[in-house]
């Protein structure tokens, strides 16, 4: 087993880079084109110290990443039964914006809250009188979990998820037909949308991830924001349903729990020992970075993270 | 926390038993009715000492249990790569004995071998010249790392497996036509079938679970039977598909791998920790033991083993 | 054989009302109630003669048996080449307002014109610049066809299928994201929800089915309105699918184009022979009214209106 | 409207063989290969008058033609009420081999007897007391109906439809699962391969055309063999399922009961008019005759033998 190190890191990240090649950027995030393809940084943040390497200076939208934030928010003001009323907790065997599986699963409920359908049905569980207040919230919670006070929306993203969300808004009428949408569909995707579009770099990513994995407490006072029920329940999540259709495989190559965005970024969580934060834009045809994908896989190895066992003896 | 005792657990046993009446036992198994509805048993076993409650003496049929003890065995003789091109392992968001699922895979294969079409084409990986030298491998293999030389197959189960067979049948022959399965399907059966009428009490369930949690070492001898990569994959594959269809609900629930099987039974293996067996014959809808079901998860509270984070600070 | 008139029509009303009790009255439309139940009334018109019997005064929303006036009009503004490159002319084993055979229809088109996502991409192809315009081009040509200038949408219907529209809107949004949607999806739902909601009774219902049955010609003048190629392509698919899951059925049972809509209302086209009207508010799980399904079936056999074969000698 | 002549039929041979090349010859039938794509030849028999052209020598398996013998014999048997307790009657929207749809359809029988599923439960439904009985009964009453005493099954052929039949046993085991399989399945699988093999040319598939659209009469005697009623429901069912997934597109273009095989042959019977035999063993991605398909719908074009209304006027 291995150190972590800004070494490590970076020749981790120069083992890994390659693999952007086999990856694609996704065109329609504003600003995101071929010239994005070989960016790859990490940040890694223990509680008491960060290790970094690569590009970390690069804003990308939190597209996906952002559905792990607003479960926690939902858990918060609502509660894990109604949440569970209205959302599954099973991984599904299906593309994250799949209508089939809404009209096949028999509970007339999302399978998860990573799924699209399920991360809109979550987002009409954020308190708040419209949709500027529930985002308002939404912003503050993330600043403060982050301990990043300038995290910012940005408007080009927030449009382009807009004209390009045909298949969300779909999935979003869908569940107000079978009862499982407890607002107007256009409010919960508006503030759906926004989430997707807030920009952050690899060092927020990372704040989430240790904000998971350090029982919820607030960077600057330690004061706990959140129960740490609810922390366990979106990890386990995560888990199981964070990295799209390859879950599974993260499950077993990283074993622990893990949030990935089209926007190639990747948001882990060790248990009580790290938070992780990795953009690297290039994409497999699942969703994830594959270049990311690699860094993450051999960073669990080298530092003996997977919480399924290790190459050493056990016990 | 509290602490592992024999108390303890009549305790939990106690407060389980009612969720018996929300199930109902499987009457085609052999000599399954409801008079066997009320039981339940637990035993746990942590290297040094073993913890027992409730009925610890009723032998049942393995039935899905066994899918973790052939993928071991397949792992151990052909190796990850070679497995996981058979077989998926993605967690399916459908029922154990779906077909659809995986005419509308189109990798053209199962999604786990936690999944009856994944577990026939994962029985198809274990060497041997014919079956009987197969399933006398897989039976040598499980008497060695429960410690229990006294194991055997039911032969009354094993026919009714058998006779019962139609459903896996078929999934066999859809394998065959895909490609997926490698040798005549009514052998590939014929193991699976044996496989799942193999008779263990919760003890030996524990000592399968404290197999996977404690590196694979034979209880005797304390020498490694298998490497700890394919104990890490096993256990994760557990967590993510081990409890069909309610599997992301146990991983956010009691949050360690579990795997079930529809005589009732459960094996637990905490990483590190302990082994779990449960005998609990009264399953529910999704194949799962009602009362084993709720014990598994007041057992993961009162101790603390949940491994995505505790009630009391994580740090 | 019996000779048509309007007494055997009265006993065949008779005969076939009882079935009225197996159905229920979908409680959505409006000024639609149990005490609708018991109605039921055909129109037979031959060019020559009317015959009819029970009630034929009641105006009933037209519902699905629209979207066989909106598939005449888009083939006649856009062509059979255009429109089938939109939707598809293939029966679909699902049930009307399916989305999951989107998804996994891998043309990524709708199967055929029948079922709501069908008929809503057909929506986007009858011509005029607003929706105003293109309803009003449809109105004009039911008026001509029917020969019945008083026909109006009903304003409390079209509110009524536009607040209940949700189910409707998921499928316009999706083929949005697909591509086989022409225009804003709203337009199309907009264009979709008046023409479902325009008023007609059995007379009126008769007249479209004699409209396809000959030649489409205009009542009044005998002018040929839209071309026999139009005519023959939706009359087939009305064979094949106008009778929503139960098109099979009736295919056997009748053997001649039929629609059906959720308000109870039946369009039969017997080529060449006659168009007939019935309205039976009374529906089944599948949409069909169940005291008209009956009515039409036994007209059929007493006509030997069967287009696959009679009980006498065939040649 | 042109006559019919065998110099029509050349004419129309002529244009239709060059579709040949858009399609491929199936490798798994014995001596089919590519030397075979370039064949085409037709028969049409219309009770006074044998009409040919092309190549009228070839013998190839009935294949999927077979499935509408099976079901005349079943309905003769046991009945339409019985019959269609195990198999539906309505059109599928899928492969004709799909499993998923099995699964789905929650009558928990195949969708109708032109799929396979729904194929080999008919075949199921024919009387006799073992295999080569039933088998019997099929041939003589083959031979009946075509008037051809020297109909033969070819061994090569079976054996290949036997070696082959991965899917279609997963199929009948799927429906042994569900309860829709009266018989052991390699029993009715044995006689659906049995009849796949039967070797026809094209006056045999005209002449089985004939039969249906005659009212099911002996041709030598003129005597019925078989109810009106049951060839009235063969003929319909198809229409709606006979094309596998192009039985829409070829209701609108063609416009009469058709069959085809992926021998690429086609049975066509135009109600009242004639009996029509297609061999052209070059097919799509459906199964479907490419060059017979062309030539099929030139023919209802030429000869106005659609159904639904021809391009005069109707009246």
């Amino acid at each position: 087993m291995k150190q972590l190190s800004n070494e490590l890191l970076e020749e981790l990240i120069e083992d890994s880079l390659p693999y952007a090649s086999e990856g694609a950027v996704r065109p329609v995030i504003p600003f995101y084109d071929e010239t994005k393809k070989d960016i790859l940084g990490i940040t890694v943040w223990t509680g008491d110290a960060s290790y970094h390497a690569g590009n970390t200076d690069m804003y990308v939208p939190m597209q996906s990443t952002a559905k792990i934030v607003t479960l926690m928010l939902a858990l918060s003001d609502f509660g894990k039964d109604r949440v569970f009323e209205m959302v599954g907790m099973e991984p599904m065997g299906d593309f994250f914006n799949s209508i089939s599986q809404l009209e096949q699963n028999h509970t007339d409920k999302p399978f998860n809250p990573m799924v699209n359908a399920g991360a809109i049905a979550t987002s009409a569980l954020v308190k708040g009188g419209n949709v500027e207040e529930r985002f308002d919230r939404y912003m503050q919670f993330l600043r403060n979990i982050t301990g990043n006070p300038h995290l910012e929306m940005n408007e080009d993203v927030y449009k382009a998820e807009k004209s390009n969300g045909a298949r969300n808004r779909s999935l979003a009428y869908f569940l107000q037909s079978t009862g499982a949408m407890i607002m107007d569909p256009e409010e919960a995707l508006d503030f759906y949308f926004r989430t997707n579009a807030v920009m952050m770099c690899t060092e927020d990513f990372a704040r989430v991830g240790y904000f998971l994995a350090n029982g919820g407490r607030e960077p600057e006072t330690n004061k706990r924001l959140i129960p740490p029920e609810h922390l366990r329940t979106v990890k386990s999540i995560m888990l199981t349903s964070g990295m799209y259709n390859s879950s599974g495989q993260f499950a077993v190559e990283v074993g622990f729990p893990l949030k990935s965005g089209v926007s190639g970024t990747m948001i882990g969580a060790v248990p009580g020992r790290m938070g992780i934060g990795i953009v690297g834009p290039a994409i497999d045809a699942k969703g994830n970075s594959t270049a990311g994908g690699a860094l993450i896989k051999s960073l669990s190895q080298e530092l003996g993270l997977n919480m399924f066992g290790v190459d050493d003896d056990e016990l």
